[in-house]
């Protein structure tokens, strides 16, 4: 484990990012009101005061852990984050960016020439490399397969090979094998020969001579028992195994469940390939979170908070142009009843609290069943008892909401017929909200589609359309 | 660690769950079609075969972990679950209720005695029995700190005294404490006399004679140092020290950013009171996530996804109703000109369109915004930075796609100035989604209140509201 922060050191209590700020605050606007635009390269006009801050920011950039320099990285406009990186430590290069975010790690690789990107590479290990490659340029990575030894070049190949969310791409090669026909004592001995061993090393792998996975030796029980005993004595032969193809996610859930720390991974034959650790299960978990809600919120993936006007767009313009459409088709659904509306034109102001109320129903529904689908708790049977159940609750909220609704409309619009209209078109877009939101999410995971994906826009679709077309239908039918 | 399912024995490659199902089919509609209401209770009238069933289901729950338990009960409608939950061996009972989220606890709860419910409770260190503590009966908490030693008494009064996100909530008292002027080989010793360590032991605490925290001594260093040194010479005295009253989602990035298995808590004077572990971070992520999700889409709270029709109303109907009174606004909003729109009754198709975009404009921005807060990465300097970039990818998505919905407009109203307001009502209103987005956020989290909730929901109305007064207002002056 690298260098930690230790808190009390800091009396003035101010986070990583706090104290850089203000170093560079500092070192920028010494002298009165320097102009911002100052450049690091132009220290050869600094004043012995500047050089003093520039000095003190470096002290403090060496002291910290490489996730530190990467958040703080994050949380800098560009200028201010390239004047940082370019004082960071060669060295920690590589694990700054393994750690940064896919979005800013990019603007620092922009900002690094070849040599120096193959010399970040060369510290990280084979599963480290394969983590970064995506983001490399070709030539880089070349250039490091060729600088590394032969293991680790297959390692590298091999962890490059599997796709993002397969276990083979958490996994790393740090570990520790042992027989389990000698003491405990000879393994101690034979750990007492390394200069330190793996992060997260919680426990021992007993293999044969093929390498194939025989059990187990938990460090914890290695510790409490007596050196003379065998390792096959105390080895536990109940364990996770798990495969390179397995879906990480169903992996995660594992770590969750049986509180892992680390988790064997083997291949078919019950060889030993390497073994996934808690630190990137975490990692794992937060940025399928993270990338859950930004999909939602209609962003196609992680953005650099500070990134250029047009770069944004980009990222953002899939998702606005999808719910342009849906709204195009919505808007033509009302445009179909345009002659109703002319003649009644309250039914304008009050067919969007329909077409609302229904959306935010739908998404209450697709919520439950998307984590249900994830967990997997949902099969044929329970899927009808599902609908039931979201009908039940459609229905309720239908006659309750609903009739308030009426109630509303009849109070500022002195229509009872219209009042009574606005009613059963809640309560009918309420079970149609009800209908899909159970059926979108399961039809995407029966296509083999992951249902976190776009259900929401779908299920806002439909009751926007089918709530205007609902409340106009009647309203036509029942009112003109 | 417990028992853990060993993946190879299950030849069929089939989950628990499956494998509970299955079973509890069996059971349940052998010889033809038995009624599916019978219950366990009527076993005296059930025939052999039935009886097998029964006996493997028992033996396969037996075998399963707490964990894969209660997950097995969440996926299973309240009858089964019940079934199944009478047939768990009693000592399983005080894990399961821990493992099983909220909704499903409360189902479990109300179905056990008094008296069962303390026994299960005891089989409980203090620190989980402070996490079930809030589901509790009154008076069962009471037979319960009452049956434990004066020590573990204590405990659980501490750890109940401290409100969920903060770290004490997550600490737990497993601490393994060794003094700094012993040699290794006296820890080595020491260790060998204990029946286990606690799960998660990945560092030893070196304390003074006051329990004052002087450093951490990993177990990896443990194994690879020669055994005649002293502790004190091979610890770490950088380290994670968080304190009980920490913000707890600050304690969680410590471990992700740090790879941290375990961390020590301690008070004000640097005494040791506890640890917090991997497992209770990777929880409250995971728990924390869903939540988010959960508020998003408008849920209270977790929700049992077999619970009754009238609990599911009750907790699904606050956001319905705050979404009903932003409804109820934006359709006043229409109602004002209710005039331009009798006069020209293209107004009401438009309209949605732009309130749509500028929703999910918002949205986006927003969802930048709390993430970042959420980070600690947002300071007076960078607000006014990001106000600015949201308002230059307003205007050029408003000018694309403003630009576009004009044309649209003109394409099937034959109607250009009816085309040029759409286009200036777009931008307008995706430059006030963008002013919104970053300040509704930052306004909450300078009040103390959590801009991940509530945030979604009020840019929505704003940009609904704000949306139809610009356009309709656009329109009554430029067109009517």
């Amino acid at each position: 484990m690298t260098k930690i922060n230790n808190q009390d050191e800091n009396q003035e209590a101010q986070t990583p990012l706090q104290r850089v700020i203000c170093l560079l605050h500092k070192y920028k606007l010494v002298e009165g009101f320097v102009n911002l635009q100052e450049k690091p390269d132009q220290a050869l006009t600094q004043s012995p005061v500047q050089k003093q801050n520039l000095a003190e920011l470096q002290c403090l950039l060496d002291k910290l852990h490489p996730a530190d320099i990467a958040y703080v990285l994050e949380a800098l406009p560009l200028e201010d984050r390239l004047l940082i990186w370019n004082m960071v430590k060669a060295e920690h290069d590589g694990e700054v960016l393994l750690e940064a975010s896919d979005a800013i790690r990019e603007t620092l690789i922009t900002d690094m020439g070849n040599t120096e990107l193959v010399a970040a590479a060369e510290q990280l290990d084979a599963d480290e490399i394969a983590d970064l490659a995506p983001d490399l340029p070709q030539d880089v990575l070349e250039d490091v397969l060729w600088a590394l030894p032969i293991t680790e070049r297959e390692q590298l190949r091999a962890a490059m090979s599997f796709p993002e969310d397969a276990v083979g791409a958490l996994m790393d090669f740090d570990v520790i094998t042992i027989r389990e026909d000698v003491r405990l004592e000879v393994v101690l001995r034979y750990l007492r020969r390394l200069d330190e061993l793996p992060d997260h090393t919680d426990q021992l792998f007993v293999v044969d001579r093929d390498e194939h996975l025989k059990g187990v030796l938990l460090v914890s029980r290695l510790l409490v028992s007596d050196p003379e005993t065998q390792v096959a004595a105390v080895m536990t032969k109940e364990m996770v195994k798990l495969h390179p193809n397995d879906n990480a996610q169903q992996a995660t859930y594992a770590f969750e469940r049986y509180d892992l720390v680390s988790a064997s991974v083997v291949d078919v034959d019950d060889k030993l390939l390497g073994r996934v650790t808690v630190n990137a299960v975490i990692d794992f978990i937060r940025e399928k979170a993270e990338n859950e809600a930004l999909n939602l919120a209609g962003l196609s993936e992680e953005e650099d908070l500070f990134a250029p006007v047009l770069k944004s767009v980009k990222n953002r313009w899939f998702w606005l142009a999808v719910n342009l459409v849906t709204a195009f088709i919505a808007s033509r659904v009302i445009g179909v009843f345009e002659d109703s509306i002319e003649k009644l034109v309250a039914l304008a102001a009050l067919m969007p609290i329909i077409a609302g109320i229904g959306g935010n129903s739908g998404n209450q529904t697709i919520t439950m069943i998307v984590r249900a689908l994830a967990l997997g708790q949902i099969n044929t049977d329970s899927a009808w008892k599902l609908i039931a159940k979201e009908l039940g609750v459609s229905a309720v909220n239908g006659l309750m909401w609903g009739g308030i609704v009426g109630l509303f409309t009849f109070i500022i619009y002195q229509n009872a017929s219209l009042g009574l209209v606005m009613t059963a078109a809640m309560i009918l877009n309420l079970l149609l909200a009800a209908l899909l939101g159970v059926l979108i999410p399961l039809t995407l995971s029966k296509c083999g589609r992951d249902p976190a994906i776009g259900s929401s826009v779908m299920i806002t679709a439909v009751t926007d359309s089918g709530g205007f077309f609902i409340f106009l239908g009647l309203a036509t039918i029942f009112l003109l």
